[in-house]
């Protein structure tokens, strides 16, 4: 049999197993939510816990909390940021109440260390008090909107990093690249020629206005509204309290951390989480559309456009022998699905505040973490699993450019649209060569053509212009 | 100086201009709401009148209103059934007041032009009142969602119309397409064969289902709830109103409309509408996939797919001379996009419901209609102007399949999958085609080769065997 | 030092834990797939070992499979539908390939397992294949997304159960509350009264439509492309496959499932799954409508409305003593922001099929799945932790009604429009009961007003009438 | 009859009206384009004429165009920035293309114009040509894209100056407030007190945020990506256009435009228009919580919470006596929700650029013009016509605090929370004042008590303290 002890609130008493660290609260929590069958991210664990370490140490400041206690909740706060105790915060992510039930599972984990630091027995709250110690001077309201912010903060670098990797593998492969001459295509239409290496280079362009973006976009979260308390007008908290705890968050975590200038303001509108889901939207559009351009790209081998080769990362068919798939691609795609999804989520949660407070943050903080972390476990993949060994066919990307009509928008400038216009359709009608073509109607000499259709030539600014003899 | 009229309301008097059938509820909406620009839809303003026409009759009938003025509002409403009056609804389409605004243009509208037909003056609205005669038992909460669903069936049935046009064109190409063999792929590599006319044909299943969804989702907007009047207990409306003016509703427009379970549901609960839509992006889902993949099948000229050719509607390009674009596919794509997106407004619409009533409808009703009529638009183009032109390169598509390596999976009971992914391997690094190594190689003799590659046979359900000697 | 054992496949060697079931495939994806940190949902696992029991029931009863091979995969297929071997699908539900990895995650736990039956070793392919035999005359391309039609259908039914509970909860407060008179509100504005039990008899009424839509929706589910193989045109299946495993299959899951009309359209096409996705979000937009009234009339104690008590679940501050949260209604309307967001990445996923496939099935199952999970677990939370404790506020309800201008309206008929306006105005601007003023001009008498104002007349349809005398 | 003449492009001839400035490619367009019924936004219409004025000075001083051609081509660019021509541009905004026919239409409108200034009849294209003259460097992918932006840019100037106007509405009443204390709300049930004025000028805040990140947002739209002519390799333009061009259009817009650090990237990539539209869909998630927390406060008069009042713009009800509702908010809601799902029209559309070019540009443009100009329209009428109108309901407000058992929390550092909590339980129980029972039991003095739950005391951050005596 289970050993438990009795915890109390004033709703009632409760049995607990005697060995968790969590109470009553969370105990609670636990049966009324069992949405997501999910934990608390570990991130959000992290950042609650750096959260109370600074609340602890400003009040400890301001005399509102003695020094062994202050010591106790620091160490146990110290030992969750280090990982401890993760399986402790079984709240499910999604969760009424606007992050009560995830907070107050952090309040009763840090007050039954801090207790048990004290020499005491989990749930002698006389020791130290999930609320009148660990929360103090704080509300769920301040406390949690923080802790998410800073968790927010900590997975957007992780993508950032896994981004500046993947800009960089497409920068390799632009230099790879750079004098394989292939058709450019507009409508799915053939058009005119482009190297390679300039599309992995204008990819690389977008994946880093997307990631700069991104970037941006966190800014507005350095600004945390400890000290704002339940509505935001910081009743029950000390006029030194916020910029103390701020200060000692900014410690704690590494960040320039900011107070708000409207703390009412700064307790209510989420409209700073939906800009940063609309930045990594914007990112997953230009992902997918790199996903879709090399699925495109390396189709074939026969059938299809083959100019380039994605590498080989699992066979692709239990019925077609042979058969690889552009998996790395597909998978990106999907989590780019995924991430729009989320941020549909995100913005209905956001949209739903109401008066002082908005109480959707949890489900908006799981959709947030379900787009940054699929996001940047994807990106890391798809740069060493599919861009990094991505092969060029040269000699065929070549044959395409030469077989082309799209070639004779370069002599326009020279023989003049309605010439080159006749040239086009002789050119699809006979399926000749339109350099031949030219030649022949003497319109150009083949060493005009030999310049004018170089390579270097058709895919740089300039206007092709006859030589004076 | 444009001649005026006064009227008033209980907010006060203001000015008309004496012309107009309007009167001073639809001038105030027209002051507050300027924000699409565009006025009522054609399609509400008769279903309006339509309502109003049978509330008069019932209300007539039930001895609540006199038969002159009656007989006036009846010809009123019949007038603006077939069209006439069309300039006199210029409130715009997102409106406060969950329709009140238009309920009351058509009010007023309908008033004027009975005072007239009974020889009375504009604004005159002793012999005809908006609120006493034409909306006698009426609220907006029931006469402007029954009209509402009247539009929406109405607009509904253009669209199944031109979708059953798709569908002939798409069957008529399935059939022109069925000695068309072709590459069939997945995740746009090469599969095994697959023939253009099973392509067509999937297309049209495909479409049908859809239409048949959307044909089914609108069986829901049948029930009307007439007679619910403010919030659907039906307070001020006679018991024996609602199944008499739903009859004479149905009689008018054609339509087996019934009366709701439950008139509180009814008249507020807008889930209805979100089926529709549900229904509609089910089908630009469809849509767009088709449209996407006929873009990638008529891609070239040289360097694409080129399986088959778009018929040509309009110069593709300023600047690349003879280019031709697939542009019905892609304003398919971008409907297809509209259609999403309008689904959302609609669901955020659908949401925001509260209490008694869902004043949101105007802004659902308006996505609604964009979606709907962009849809049957679209759709009749892209029928008319791209699917009948459609072409097949049958030599170009027999050539790719002749050259690819998936053909190997046919020959695979027989020769066995080992041996099969070996003649796969070389067919890929020599460029052979696999027909002769499997020859060469003995595994196969030519007739069988023949046989089992025939065209038939590679698109047909079915296991190779060998023949016995 | 981890045993291992050495697999390989076309791609190469490798390593793989000597314990486990899965093979050289499954652990590629392991490596390639490391998007979202979760498993293959158990529904997907069930249905995947009925579909390939199935498979090997017609396979062997065509005479594709010898008996004893037959019966050792049946054998493993029943212990996984048993649940066994939940551990050996760790895959990630997002992955490249069109569900390529989930398949042969499949394949190889089942053969082998079955090797294992029939007395060999893991890895010892040739006793039984996870692709020459438990995959025989399939291609992921049927097998994936006939599994996931059944698991869908599964936790489908498990979200219905759930429903019909809420419905029910509904329905025993509708006649509860039938007596308890309230003001209805539209715009948020006072209207006219209503009775508690209408409203809960409406919500129970729009669940239930919610939910038969629901059924609806997931019948075309039914249909399942068994015998498709690549890409629907049945290459290497026999003509007498695909009924024989399909009657196979219904006998397992004991549903009547069907053949396509059309394989290749059923092969490629997803808007089945959009569809139901769809009426999910109907079901969505409403119960996140019932959450926001529940909250609205739960507002207070005493600067709300304060219509009814929801049960007290937790705590609700850490701050506010005594304060207690409207939690079970807050985690409803996040499930509902959920199930929308959801709904989007299904519809870009189905949206982004190609050709004869669409590869970003497993995107879309694990949204659809949590769809589905997080509302029937949310759902039935909702139903036992917040409607079955309501209680009404039957005296503060009365009250609000008695206080109400909107009483007015019920005289309307008898008094007329003008005279009723004045009274309502008059009510306003003295704060008066608009039965005194009523009775003090002379428009009625007590017993006229008693009647009419009476509660069971004012929720009722019915136009009011003056006694004859 | 109408009189016509006869136009030609390689697609063969076509009977236009003679009167008419558009050509054959505007006329194909009109036929295959009739999606939604409308017109190119004026504002699209002012900027090509804007981007050819500058194309045409910048071709002029590199020696490509003479200068009566090119005096006469401006000219007719500054008639249409004038606003001359406006029924001259009916292809629908819908179009398949990426905007050829857009761009054609003002291409051949331009040339007719200055044929016309040249003394020439119209359609005499060897005295101006739409393509060689008016197009002449260009390509729709670079000359569309640019003038999308320039109008995009444009619409937002006109939002911004509406935001700039409403903040100063919230900040007047936050002025006007401030001494209005209220009860604050958190999760829909009473928290603790705030004033009046921190909500607005919260909001204002909010509103200020949002209208900041609209205009960052629009920073990446000053990169215009002229003389990437077709794929954005710049070929057929002179290296020395891009930088002349861009610094002519930056004179004739008064906007410091750039050249793109990627000209590639720049073509194709539409991420710049899913951040814009992000930020606008996070300024409508803010407004619509703005919009719902006022119609809740106003909720009433006698049922409601009534804080406050809205200004009167229209009768609500035509079965109500004297009702109105808050359309003014409601139809801003409703706006909010468009520019939600025009946000994933959007979205849609930019993640389904293909290679070298995006041609869903149009159907962005179309949900983008619909944002920008449906919220600044309603933010204009909303600040005018609602927030300025608004009052409150001191005394309404006064009483709900006093009343309130949240204002227990106050006296909370002073009493202990066990003591706070037995009051508020008390309070609740009985329906006593707060303030009296903490009298009573000797907690406080009256004296203490009427500091401590001061307006202001209540609604600024401190923690109450006991006076020494």
């Amino acid at each position: 049999m289970q050993k438990t002890r009795i915890e109390r609130d004033f709703l009632g008493e409760k049995e607990i197993p005697a060995d968790v660290y969590y109470g009553v609260q969370t105990a609670r929590a636990l049966e009324n939510f069992r949405i997501t069958g999910q934990k608390l991210h570990p991130a959000l664990v992290k950042a609650l816990a750096q959260v109370k370490k600074a609340a602890a140490q400003a009040n400890h400041q301001l005399g509102y909390l003695p020094a062994d206690v202050t010591n106790a909740i620091v160490q146990a706060c110290d030992e969750i940021i280090a990982g401890k105790f993760a399986d402790q915060f079984p709240v499910d992510p999604i969760q009424g109440g606007a992050g009560t039930s995830a907070n107050m599972n952090a309040n009763e984990v840090i007050a039954n260390r801090a207790i048990e630091i004290l020499g005491g027995q989990k749930g002698d709250y006389k020791i130290v008090s999930p609320n009148d110690h660990v929360n103090f001077a704080q509300s769920t309201n301040d406390a949690f909107p923080t802790a998410l912010r800073l968790a927010v903060l900590d997975r957007t670098d992780v993508l950032i990093e896994r981004l500046v990797g993947l800009e960089e593998e497409l920068r390799a492969k632009a230099v790879e690249f750079d004098d394989v001459v292939k058709m450019g295509r507009t409508h799915l239409q053939d058009a005119v020629p482009i190297r390679l290496g300039q599309e992995f280079k204008a990819w690389a362009t977008t994946v880093e206005r997307c990631r700069r973006r991104v970037a941006t976009s966190v800014q507005g979260l350095y600004e945390v509204n400890m000290g704002a308390t339940a509505v935001g007008t910081g009743l029950n908290a000390d006029p030194k309290y916020p910029p103390l705890v701020i200060s000692f968050l900014s410690q704690i975590t590494g960040r320039p951390l900011r107070e708000p200038v409207d703390l009412v303001d700064a307790t209510h509108a989420l409209d700073g989480f939906v800009a940063v889901s609309g930045s990594l939207k914007a990112l997953a559009v230009a992902l997918s559309k790199i996903a879709n351009d090399l699925r495109l790209m390396a189709s074939g081998p026969r059938c299809g456009l083959k100019e380039i080769n994605l590498p080989e990362m699992q066979p692709g068919s239990s019925i077609m022998p042979g058969k690889v798939n552009p998996v790395m691609a597909e998978v990106l795609n999907q989590t780019c699905f995924l991430v729009m999804g989320n941020d549909l989520t995100i913005t209905l949660a956001a949209e739903a505040g109401q008066l002082e407070l908005n109480v959707m943050e949890p489900v908006l903080a799981y959709a947030l973490f379900s787009s940054l972390d699929s996001l940047a476990n994807c990106v890391g993949l798809f740069a060493d699993r599919c861009v990094r060994g991505i092969t060029a066919n040269k000699e065929r990307c070549r044959e395409m450019v030469e077989n082309s009509v799209g070639l004779v928008t370069a002599i326009n400038p020279i023989v003049g649209y309605k010439n080159a216009a006749e040239v086009a359709r002789e050119a699809v009608r006979t399926g000749r060569p339109v350099r031949e073509i030219v030649v022949e109607k003497g319109l150009l000499t083949e060493e005009e053509v030999d310049h004018i259709l170089s390579p270097k030539q058709l895919t740089t600014m300039g206007i092709a212009k006859r030589e004076k003899k």
